[in-house]
């Protein structure tokens, strides 16, 4: 039977499907991270590799020689990464060179079949296209955590350790974010002071520059968990309004469609902030309905199958995110924020 | 004779001085940087005791046993630091462990030799503090790139990066940043796209994430030469209001005195855009005079006068900073913005 391995590499996990020409589900894996620019080539095969093998594993029936794998993906690959994927997928039963397709592609194909319309993706980073012909037509955004990602995991989670810093050093106000981020690093309050500075601001300090930039995106949760907060609130509502800001710029007001959003940041902000987040990206959606997904592995399936030739219809993408939706474990939810 | 060698080590260059206790100026040189942060104990030691032998070189008086080095310093050193560096002063003459004192003493004491004030530094970062009875009694700020040091250099270079990166993305206003950050990396404006970016934002990401995130404090000088353009101008402003904060944060309302601004971002915004940086300043001082230094090699040596029991009046205070700016080389005065 010809069957398509489809992947959602994500710079926190990886989520491998197989399916058929018809959109029946055979398996599911999950895996760390498959992105190559976060985990490097080789720990990008390994994971993209564990991820399809655990999809496999699960699937009885045969794969013929047609069968061929696709991923949605991050950024850009090198040649090493497909040659080695070919050869690790082939050993699967997917032959062929894998295709790499972009995960706002992914992302936006997990919350519909038409082919024009819009996707926003907000984990780690940020990133939002324009689809039309079921091709990404334009991209903004994506320009990384120090030079751009307004509203993305990071920058939320760098406003936060700001603000507890500029509170801690007497230049901020008092907030709750304060109390969440010492205890997720273990840090007591107790009083005294290292060369005029409290005791926990030296240690937060310490531990902060310790970390990768990068990092810091894990603190984003705090400001979610904290958004009766007036300093945390403030955040996700200029978060929210980049985001907005961001989906505005790739709308081209000749041309309506469905605007999908993924990532973490999104999932986090229509799920526990909705009178934050909700209002600007209606708004910047021209008014359309928005529709949340929890990951791009629908769309790397509905991605492979345009590529095969089948012409989707409702009913096909219905089975086949009922299909997914079924065999995702639900125990393996992502957290509020990871990509 | 009884003499001092007065050190100013900044992150970018290092001053000496040496002085007899009349305040007389006997040589002076100028070396790297003797910041350890910076440049780490090897490299703090070569500039400082390059600095000193400068100094020590064109004097042709006599050292007495007595003779003694102080180095006003960001930061905190090491023992190891303080024992090389014994050693090396030694051999120049000037014996016992040298005295540190915070770069804000240095500063401070640069501009005034009245015992109670406050002093505002903002170079590659930023530090305030208030000074009575000639000591540092509260520092703020000085928590460094990634948690703080709003309006530092590095602030305002990636403000800059950022406004740029968001005009190339379509995602802000055209600036003349753009223009001045592209040739200032020598960057071609031609038309063509990779991956659906411009050619000239891809090479601009590529050329920023090469560099370590504190070297963006190179591009803060092209914010004060666009001072007209309305983004530069912004981002100026910002920079200002939290420099203003800063300060604001480390007065005592019931104590008056002189307010000593120190670092290339106050030079220059005090010199160049004195518009944008001299009201929220002055506000924020209470209405007090400012006044602007160009290092701290004056305070270092007033530290070290008052160190040796020398009571400060105003006409040896006029005589070091006389015999210092005679010493000063014009030629290698600072530009815009280093620290």
């Amino acid at each position: 039977m010809r069957k398509i391995l489809a992947i959602d590499a994500g710079g926190t996990s990886t989520r491998a499907v197989v399916l058929d020409l018809a959109g029946r589900c055979f398996g599911y894996g999950r895996a760390g991270s498959g992105n190559p620019t976060a985990s490097g080539v080789d720990g990008a095969v390994t994971e993209l590799g564990k991820a399809a093998e655990r999809a496999v594993a699960g699937d009885e029936s045969t794969t013929n020689h047609e069968s061929a794998a696709i991923i949605a993906l991050a950024g850009s690959v090198s040649p090493l990464l497909i040659e080695r994927l070919s050869e690790r997928f082939a050993a699967l039963g997917f032959g062929g060179e894998p295709v790499i397709e972009p995960d706002l592609l992914g992302t936006y194909f997990s919350g519909t079949f038409e082919s024009d319309g819009y996707a926003l993706i907000a984990g780690t980073g940020t990133v939002a296209g324009r689809i039309t012909g079921g091709r990404l037509a334009l991209a903004r955004g994506g320009t990384g955590w120090l030079l751009g990602d307004g509203g993305s995991g990071y920058w939320i989670g760098h406003q936060v350790m700001r603000a507890v810093v500029a509170s801690l050093d007497g230049l901020g106000p008092d907030t709750a974010l304060t109390g969440l981020v010492l205890d997720s690093l273990h840090i007591g309050t107790e009083l005294g002071s290292v060369r005029g500075r409290p005791h926990s601001l030296v240690t937060l300090m310490e531990e902060t520059y310790a970390l990768r930039p990068i990092g810091l995106a894990r603190f984003a949760p705090l400001a979610f968990a904290a958004s009766e907060d007036e300093v945390a609130r403030e955040i996700l509502t200029s978060a929210a309004g980049s985001l907005a800001q961001l989906l505005a710029a790739t709308r081209d007001p000749g041309m309506n469609g469905p605007v999908v959003l993924g990532g973490s940041v999104l999932a986090a902000g229509m799920r526990v902030a909705p009178s934050i987040f909700a209002a600007p990206l209606t708004a910047a959606a021209g008014g359309v309905e928005l529709i949340a997904v929890p990951d791009g592995v629908v769309g790397a399936a509905i991605l492979g199958l345009r590529r095969a030739g089948v012409v989707i219809d409702s009913e096909l993408f219905s089975r086949l995110q009922r299909g997914v939706s079924e065999l995702r474990p639900s125990s393996t939810a992502e957290g509020p924020v990871a990509g």
